[in-house]
């Protein structure tokens, strides 16, 4: 069993280091824990992303990054290693969790649900209306204003992916997108493939960064499908390569079928944390 | 140069026939003729898309499929094989050539843009407000209400792939979606890799057919990058059986960078029409 989540790429302020890291780290034992109790990859994933959402330092649900409008829309998905099931939320506006609204997706007759028809699906299946002015914390309205005033763009998202008991892979990705994006601005994250994609005998994957470039290189599809052929290393480099060719910079986290935890990034930073059987650790680096 | 456009997957009413059949040719010779007078490929499948969008006869723009409030909610994208810049819009409701507000988005920060902010962004690029009744036709209100009698799921998609004079290659496709979908239901056919996809050296496609397993199984991008070691036959075969083992069925264009255009269909029926410096052609079949 494994479990591998990260915090988003890009460079996070000295004064949040620790914040952060203990963040990542909640979610990972979290995600272990569901595990440990013989829950399958896929509760794991979204029980380690939930954990992220609700934790403000994190650009997704709670504290995510502010639009253009200065409100939190959020992005999310999960893919399903066995199934090559998949499900995903894009531009929602009022739900606390959307990890939980995408995994409603996946086990509906669509895979992708934007905006108010996200919203009205999630009241369908007892998932409550939450206040678009909760989402918003003190810390991601300041980060707004700076970027507007700046001009600089800056993204971040959650992600978590694993390996349970059962050899099933699963990958999950949220997030609120990059700071001051344009209304109904859907990036990587949703998109199998982009953000988010997962495949029984080869690997799940989850990417976080400049999500217009990484979904145009669909770098986790491109990722678990080199495992065939390449080192893990080796196709994350790869994909993030293309991306960074492309113009844009980010980071992947990525579990083989056989259990290795693997991450490459080409941001500055990427923060991270995992645990598997023999083995635990963390970092921002 | 090559022009290959289809007017989508499944089955079509024998009373259809010739207006379908003579839909897609005239697409395809107005894409001829923008590549002819020196045209990019991107304007060829723009054109040609747009010929299809205003032709009630198909799902796409004027005449698409409506969903479960009753409304047409649009889907399109573009991709530019040359520098792999993708375009998509994503549930609008207010645009004429939702073809056209792609190929605005590939020009903008965003590759995706869904529902109001997708309406406020063609604003701001003068694309001017269509009134959504506009866009719906007796046939699909019919159509629309035989489904949801019937409780049937139809779906269909038209697209275009062209290479020019240039070498460059390009793809488009521009949808309703699914009869009776949810609101703010995004198919495959705006997501990169899934519906649409083109890249240089190898070569552009465009599918149609039941989008939920064709976005799972990224036909497009399979079907692209398989014709590295494949014959394009071969490799529309293998990404279109895959959906099928997924269980959905559907069709793909392509052509190849050296300008072979090839089509292939899991779905009963596929309507296309092509033209090439020495050859030309159209069916539903």
């Amino acid at each position: 069993m494994v479990i591998l989540v990260h915090g988003g790429a890009g460079r996070v302020p000295e004064a949040l280091r620790e914040v952060v890291l203990e963040g990542v780290q909640r979610a990972r034992d979290e995600g272990w824990r569901v595990l440990r109790q013989g829950g399958s990859a896929m509760d794991a994933v979204v029980a380690a992303v939930k954990v992220m959402e609700d934790d403000p330092v994190f650009n997704a649900g709670t504290g995510a990054a502010l639009n253009r409008a200065g409100a939190a829309e959020l992005d999310a998905a999960v893919m399903d290693g066995e199934t090559l099931a998949f499900g995903g939320v894009a531009a929602v506006r009022d739900v606390k969790n959307p990890i939980e609204l995408a995994r409603e997706v996946m086990n509906s007759e669509h895979i992708l649900l934007c905006g108010e028809g996200a919203s009205a699906f999630a009241r369908e299946r007892g998932i409550p209306h939450h206040p678009p002015s909760l989402l918003v914390t003190e810390h991601a309205l300041a980060r707004w204003r700076e970027v507007r005033k700046k001009g600089l763009k800056t993204s971040g998202t959650v992600g978590a992916v694993a390996l349970d008991g059962q050899g099933r892979l699963a990958a999950a990705t949220s997030t609120g997108g990059i700071v001051d994006k344009r209304v109904g601005r859907i990036g990587d994250t949703p998109l199998v493939g982009a953000g988010t994609y997962a495949e029984k005998g080869l690997g799940a994957a989850s990417a976080t960064g400049e999500g217009e470039f990484l979904a145009r290189a669909l770098v986790t599809y491109r990722s678990v499908s080199a495992l065939r052929h390449q080192e893990p290393k080796d196709a994350l480099f790869e994909a993030l390569a293309l991306a960074k060719a492309l113009g844009g910079e980010g980071g992947i986290i990525l579990v083989t079928a056989d259990g290795r935890p693997v991450w490459h990034r080409t941001s500055p930073q990427m923060s991270f944390a995992f645990r598997s059987d023999d083995d635990e650790g963390a970092g921002l680096e």
